[in-house]
């Protein structure tokens, strides 16, 4: 795993007749850890209380500093906080008003009796609650924790911390208002159930971290069902900066989506959604590999989703496991698990290979043993070039969607989305190191949005002139 | 209808050759309108343009004022802005992030990959939900438009433009993050559902403007479902504020609550939900009485809420109209409609009589009708002393119930939130037009929280130590 930004707190006692602050620095650094600050507590003439902020590479290190220090004479460890822990205390987001309340007037304009008639003229004509209230604006973050992160299945409270980060990072690239909204059921209609009822208060719905095969279903239902977005970033948003990597290692590798082989390892969610947007973006040979090797046509799946995709994909109807099927692929693209793609496999590939490594923290060939054998490699990690991050992505899409008043994410906007980031990186810029830009580029957001909004316009899908 | 607040702005050409923008003014004045502010927009030679911002008193006198200036030689009106409606652009509430994220040191501790230790600590201990997200300071407005303010049953989106107002006063009177939610279904079942659902993302839920019946059953199911506090505002609220109210008059006149024959007309959901807290409160004798006349023992009624209530009222059993039962009331508490209580009702009530005449806009009888006859009296109007508001309540009550993370609000905890508000007021301050302190009293939310979390010790739903 990637060196971690993990700090930690000891709060520290110490007598200052036995040992001196440096002496515990020192013995800090010596066991791995890295002092980056000292608050004094409290001083007195021979006790003084510190707390050391000291960057830590994991929890195991941090047990072995605090058994260390402990150790030492005439100290005592009185606390230990972690800093991750310290910035979520009460939460990462607030509620606020956009407008003082100071006096009765403006207290009758914003609450009885005079908000009545801005109820009225909505009732009227319910299209100005887009004018008149935060729903131009707001986004629900839905999540019902059956999928969450790498964790799996956990219990919705315990989802809350990711979807308060993702309603952060919705403020923090595209100003948007997000909600983070977890819920006590895994059933697949009460969930569709919940967020139809939900719909009027919002201008879109980002589902997050919700298992598969439910996220299939309750996705396409509340598409036909609700006349407001809703997108899967887990499965969209990965697809979307994904095909916009893609576009740029064709430009580096001069081939066309059409001619290429592309293989897909990792048939869930994300990768149905890669391989969906592939097909619409042109790609005429792709193959899907999970577990039991290649998806073809001459198999029974029970699963739905494989059933669809051995209608759709292979053309050539290819059998075996990844090891086979890899050979002659431009493109490999692994939404799977660490470790899956050997250097051997890599060597099979056709000229110029692309490969997008994407299982995380692990992903299925190190760059660093792929190197010598790629043309452009992409990961899920940060502490590699080439980051497929789906913050790139949904601030963008959401912005786009919201400013037109779309009723839908529909395919062409979501091409357009990826069309968008790749087109970020100028001619110019574009090398093997980078074809996806990096989650602080400003531009990508503005770039996302007026593509969206045109694709929106083109489909008859923005209600907004 | 009290004087409004209503302000609108006028967009005027003139034509400075013709008219001066005094002669505007003083037209704009002859109107009934009050010129309170003037922006020049575009200054021209001979045209100008500018905004007019006038105080009006309704909307008909603005359509006077609107034709009389476009009626002026020399001026056309480009545009008429209602102040209320721009207020509500874009709508009246945010969601902020509480911390920055400008490197990816930020990104990385409040969301992937360290969010995912916060998320498993929650996992195994989901009471630190409490700690950790926004959980313990989050309230839900829930609405389902069908009984919004004055104006009956709206669409769910109309709704939201109050619920957004209401999580603006969370905000500013009790540093509550409150947000609106406003429901496609009007479905009692569904309701309980949805709601049950978003629980693990809230501390607390403020259902608020639900019809009767459907809201007792709603508030009930969930009192009895949830880990949560539920309150439905226009119910509890109400009668919290009228019960502080009333113990303040009867400080004034010298009564117990015990001896004293109390009439409530309008047995709703207030009606009801007064009756209620009255009974806890210890009132021997209280006589409600809807259009049907007093309910009493010896009628059969459909509605439950009615059967519960003639089985636990009117001990005397008394019967007929509201001006037969009035004789000899000590208190005559009206959640009805306007006019319904007349001078000569109120002149056959016991002496030092108090009457609180709650409908809105129009009172169950006008102060300056019962004056020469009551002792004290209140009303649900911001131009009267003795205002009822709801917002004297929720805030300090929702308050309290999160600091000390109470999984119910009950009884005890709403009769010591009522003593709290009468307490707000010291012996010395108190008067017979100032039995209810003004909604901009610090104090009050800090004695309503107070009282509410020692209550909750007392009755053991608080889970905070």
């Amino acid at each position: 795993m990637a060196r971690s930004n993990m700090h930690v707190i000891l709060r520290l006692e110490m007598d200052k007749k036995q040992i001196t602050f440096g002496e515990i620095a020192t013995s800090i650094n010596n066991s791995g850890g890295d002092v980056v600050a000292i608050d004094v507590i409290k001083e007195g003439p021979v006790m003084t209380i510190r707390d050391i902020t000291i960057k830590v590479a994991n929890e195991k290190e941090q047990q072995r500093i605090v058994n260390e220090v402990n150790g030492l004479a005439g100290v005592s460890v009185r606390h230990v906080s972690d800093r991750t822990f310290l910035v979520h205390l009460g939460g990462k987001i607030e509620v606020k008003s956009k407008l003082d309340i100071n006096n009765r007037e403006q207290l009758s304009q914003v609450y009885t009796p005079e908000v009545a008639r801005v109820s009225q003229a909505i009732d009227t004509n319910p299209l100005l609650a887009y004018n008149l209230t935060i729903k131009n604006n707001a986004v629900a973050v839905i999540s019902d924790g059956t999928a969450v992160l790498g964790l799996g299945k956990i219990k919705p409270e315990a989802a809350m911390p990711v979807m308060e980060g993702k309603a952060m990072l919705f403020k923090r690239f595209a100003n948007i208002n997000a909600y983070p909204l977890c819920l006590n059921t895994t059933d697949t209609e009460e969930i569709i159930q919940v967020i139809k009822a939900l719909s009027p208060s919002f201008g879109g719905i980002n589902l997050e971290d919700i298992a598969s095969p439910q996220c299939f279903e309750i996705e396409e239902r509340l598409k036909k069902e609700m006349d407001i977005p809703v997108f899967h970033d887990d499965q969209h948003g990965t697809a979307i900066v994904v095909l916009a990597g893609i576009f740029n290692a064709l430009k580096l590798t001069k081939k066309n989506i059409e001619d290429c082989k592309i293989v897909v390892c990792g048939i869930g969610a994300a990768g149905t959604a890669i391989t969906k947007m592939l097909l619409n973006a042109g790609a005429g040979n792709v193959v899907g590999v999970d577990r039991e090797g290649a998806i073809h046509k001459g198999n029974n799946y029970d699963n739905a989703t494989w059933s669809w995709y051995a209608k759709h994909t292979n053309p050539n109807n290819e059998q075996g496991p990844l090891s086979t099927v890899i050979k002659d692929a431009d493109i490999f693209i692994g939404v799977s698990a660490g470790g899956i793609l050997k250097v051997d496999d890599v060597k099979k590939m056709a000229k110029n290979p692309v490969v997008f490594a994407l299982a995380n923290p692990n992903p299925e060939i190190l760059p660093e043993d792929a190197d010598p054998y790629v043309r452009v490699m992409a990961t899920g990690r940060s502490d590699y070039p080439n980051q497929v991050n789906n913050v790139l992505c949904f601030p963008g899409i959401f912005r786009g969607v919201l400013d037109c008043r779309a009723s839908a994410i529909n395919e062409e906007m979501k091409l357009a989305a990826a069309k968008a980031i790749a087109s970020t990186i100028s001619e110019d810029e574009l090398n093997e190191e980078y074809i996806i830009p990096g989650v602080f580029n400003t531009q990508v957001v503005q770039n996302i949005s007026e593509a969206v909004i045109q694709a929106a316009h083109d489909t008859g899908v923005a209600r907004k002139v």
